[in-house]
């Protein structure tokens, strides 16, 4: 794992970690999206707009007009950075970086895809109904979880699993959060 | 250009796009960047604290130690995303990515970013002169501004230097914005 940081800069996944992976990434209505573009594999970063599946799986409702949509058809590695920073030092605030694979979702699955996502998204049901919009599945191989300043985790494995089973269980944001 | 959106979905750069792109680059305090992973190659993502050299190249100062760090230093390819969604939804928000070559500045340049560094980012001077830390400029090769839903260009060529003329003279936030 060349990228990873130094061992001795990680911390053991614990509950605590977990907690605050789920945090971020339950409460992100929006994320920043890192692609390869096509031919010159420079990446490539945008916004989107961030639902969950019932597996806690990541969301995103794209257009097939979209630069990040023709890149993913094309290689479906993918980057996902969510997380807020507030007052003060940007890098002194959490945020949780995914490494993903995206996974264009099938017809049959649109209806209850649609029903999930406005959930997450009341503002997208002025287009979620557009003939060129498709819900993509982002799958999630490894994660890197920064909570500020020496706090920084690794995610992989089952320490991932259980961070989707948590975000699986997380209601909407306009779900009484 | 097999990434950019089809013509007839940019509309042509004028001052006003110039405007809004200064606008979000020089408001900007943190971005989020996105490297190649060395081996896999894949985009992964990250928040960096953000400032401008008078050229008005963005400039980010990073860990050696830190994952993206060891990436830009085997591939100086990346993207830069800024621009802050605020309240309904999230896409109908103007935002800014910046395709960049990114470039360890030398020591002889030091003490020079340092200051022009921490205008933008005062809460760095904690940091500022840890060893392992060091400046990195990224270029721009070209943008991609989308200003709310049917509002799209691309910024290449002169249209891109015209706005990184603009962003040469725009005060750090702190200076009296």
């Amino acid at each position: 794992m060349p990228t990873q940081e130094p061992s001795r800069f990680l911390q053991v996944t614990d509950s605590n970690a977990l907690e605050l992976a789920c945090r971020l990434l339950g409460s992100a209505r929006h994320a920043s999206l890192g692609v390869l573009q096509p031919g010159s594999g420079m990446p490539a970063l945008s916004r989107v707009a961030l639902g969950h599946d019932a597996l806690g799986l990541p969301l995103i409702l794209i257009s097939g007009l979209s630069a990040h949509c023709v890149a993913l058809q094309q290689d479906p590695r993918c980057g996902l950075l969510v997380g807020e920073p507030g007052a003060g030092d940007p890098l002194a605030h959490p945020r949780l970086s995914l490494e993903c694979l995206a996974e264009r979702t099938g017809d049959s699955e649109r209806s209850l895809l649609r029903d999930i996502f406005v959930a997450w998204q009341p503002k997208a049901r002025l287009y979620v109904d557009f003939a060129d919009f498709s819900f993509w599945r982002l799958r999630p191989q490894a994660a890197s979880l920064n909570g500020g300043f020496g706090k920084a985790w690794r995610l992989e494995g089952q320490d991932l699993q259980a961070l989707l089973q948590r975000l699986g269980k997380h209601p909407p944001p306009s779900a009484g959060q």
